[in-house]
């Protein structure tokens, strides 16, 4: 089953909002299994999207299109979409009615505009919203001599678009891949930390690949992944065997050479690996920020339950803070700077204490893009992590850019935590796995 | 000028990781007065990438691809832009002497992989790249009928793609848009806060917009943005002139009409209105955090100069961590529990005096999926605000994604405070100019 995800919206097409939405998307169709084939971005104007859907369904069987479905005039997706099939719009009495309840249980009348989110495109089927006014579409296109298109319109905001992707949308697409028997895409991702891209590759070395299989490095702040794919395109159960052992040989291949890098497997994030340690060691974590200004705590708390091995933060924006509430000493402080290894620790253990945490993770640097000098330019950041054999800090010069700085500090952090986790001997168990998970 | 940006990547395509290039990209040639007409994403695919060229190249003058141009097998997109253009690879051989040298910097010797990144196309010109060994290059495609088109390619490393772009890319293209004359789109924006979207467009009501200018209404967590636009197709002073006084004319209208809900215009973020309105008055910020995890502080601290308002705050994750350093007391705790008013209230109260700030930011909900009750349900936010006249707080149920809680439990922080903040009488002034900033 292909995919192609257009994306609606100026805002988006001129940088004011990042696509967040395609990515989501595409992501859930990777996970059943679907091949995500096109990705555009189309601007508030019919004629563009027009021409997008055109594209979209040369090089797909179901594209999805989020965005321009609201209330307001530069919303222009339903009509497009109703004068590309050659459709007319007709009220549709139960959205009205449910429209208006939920109004009135909000102590409010509905509005002419929201009233107007009732009108829908006749030969559409409607994919009610559980949060807001504008309804979800879904169109058949059909043309002579072109295979028939499933068209998905759904709304741009986030938390609408999801829910009906959630309550609609996937299972459909699940339950009409599984009917279609289609070429599915299988893939391993192994997790690197602590090498970088290049030499990770020079390590690997090559490796002999077959046809249908592809070895891809996928670098990011924390490590880098390798993902393992392979493309079965007959579909029968035989060669998705074979498409298992491939895979599971160049599984073996990466971890003969370079497995002391692997510090996990599977579609998870190293977060998500580094949380799974935690909690199977029963073990806790505490962070002290400075330059990172909190964005350590946030990634960790994105992984679900993290309350069970995450206790806290303290963002010491200033050296008041990092004096009375982490203990670090002025004498210190006048004598290194703010951003130096003796502070990194100070802040580490100082948090430590006040969580009464296994682990810590104290950071401080100057992130830009003032604050620099000759000695510590913009970029310099210290890591401390204190554990049970101590506390130890790590100095790294990253780039000039505030947003790059903090990201990688926060990916070094983590990275730095899960080797200092991979000493003990749980983890090599670990490695030697090679189950597709 | 017409622009149209390529993301290269499988690994966007199927959304392991966010296009957030594509969006930095877009921001900066909107900037310099260009106009993004197409975005798309295409795979590690040599096919796929040629055929989106052609429809990258059918719609705009400027192309400008990010990604693939790596030293690992599947970094596809040197190769086939020579095969696209007909051209062959030869040695660059300044570029090999300095990788050589960089390397020997680095106490190493450079890798074979990395010194093919010296090869570059006969009829290219190279973008020298100061962080990375992947050069930026600039094609020129020609074709018989066809207007000519420029085509950068730039590495996918955000810090990479980003050096090259302020370096050759941006000037090259703010040059040659002068030169051309070009039409130019003028935008203004202005920040709502406090009034959701279809309320505001109801408030606003019809305002009658000339052939070339738009009003677009972009909410977001914080609130809704209304952008008003205007498109200048001869670009002539005497028509800049107009385009001023008609998005002049809008604005008035909206301020009329919405004015007590305009919390600033510009470009600027909410965010960033919010730290030069504590500038302005001399007052400092601090926050705890709880089901957020630090994503307000790292929200607040992505404005650069941050620390001159921004003092710190407490991720207090833990009910133990609410007490011992927010003097959260265990009577409170046990009567609402820790997603309540009271909790709240103290949670902010405690920050306050322990960093000794103006104002401070208290948070406390359940960001779910786990840990909703019936009373208290997954979405269930509590956010108190402590400040010159004592502390509040509100109550908000949002929905049932974790992210999202998150999200919008920052942006109502965020919103709340500069509600708070435009009791001052200054504010009101600030909303009365006019000027296009």
């Amino acid at each position: 089953m292909k995919i192609a995800i257009i994306t609606i919206g100026d805002e988006i097409l001129i940088g004011q909002i990042e696509n967040r939405n395609a990515t989501w998307i595409a992501q859930q169709c990777t996970e059943i299994g679907a091949s995500v084939v096109h990705q555009t971005v189309v601007g508030d104007d019919s004629e563009s999207l027009k021409r997008e859907l055109d594209v979209a369904r040369s090089r797909a069987g179901v594209i999805i299109t989020t965005g321009g479905l609201g209330p307001t005039h530069d919303d222009i997706t339903k009509q497009t979409l109703v004068d590309y099939v050659g459709d007319e719009l007709t009220l549709n009495q139960s959205w009205l009615d449910l429209l208006k309840q939920r109004s009135t249980q909000r102590g409010r009348e509905l509005s002419a505009r929201n009233a107007e989110q009732a009108m829908v495109p006749r030969t559409a089927t409607v994919l009610p919203n559980p949060i807001g006014t504008a309804l979800g579409l879904l169109f058949t296109f059909s043309a002579p001599g072109l295979p028939a298109c499933k068209c998905y319109s759904l709304p741009g905001v986030p938390s609408e678009m999801k829910a009906i992707m959630e309550r609609h949308v996937i299972p459909s697409l699940r339950e009409q891949h599984m009917a279609e028997k289609a070429a599915s895409k299988i893939y391993l991702t192994l997790h690197t930390t602590g090498i970088e891209e290049s030499a990770l590759a020079d390590l690997i070395g090559d490796i002999p690949l077959t046809g249908a299989t592809t070895l891809a490095y996928l670098p990011s702040y924390f490590g880098v992944r390798l993902r393992i794919g392979a493309v079965d395109d007959s579909a029968t159960s035989r060669i998705k065997g074979t498409m298992n052992r491939e895979i599971n040989r160049i599984h073996h291949i990466i971890l003969e050479r370079a497995g002391r890098y692997v510090v996990g497997e599977g579609p998870s994030t190293l977060v998500e690996i580094l949380a799974d340690r935690l909690k199977e060691n029963g073990e806790t974590l505490s962070v002290a920020e400075s330059c990172t200004g909190g964005l350590l705590g946030e990634t960790l708390t994105e992984v679900q339950g993290s309350s069970e091995w995450f206790m806290g933060g303290i963002i010491s924006y200033s050296n008041d803070a990092k004096m009375n509430l982490l203990g670090v000493e002025q004498s210190v402080l006048d004598a290194y700077g703010a951003v130096s290894q003796e502070v990194a620790i100070q802040m580490c253990t100082g948090v430590q204490r006040q969580f009464n945490t296994t682990w810590s993770i104290g950071i401080t640097g100057v992130a830009g893009p003032a604050g620099g000098t000759e000695e510590k330019p913009v970029g310099t950041v210290w890591i401390g992590i204190a554990g049970k054999r101590g506390a130890f800090a790590k100095h790294f010069l990253f780039g000039t850019e505030r947003r790059v700085n903090r990201e990688r500090s926060v990916g070094a952090a983590v990275s730095m935590l899960l080797l200092e986790l991979s000493r003990i001997p749980h983890t090599q168990q670990h490695n030697a796995s090679n189950s597709l998970t």
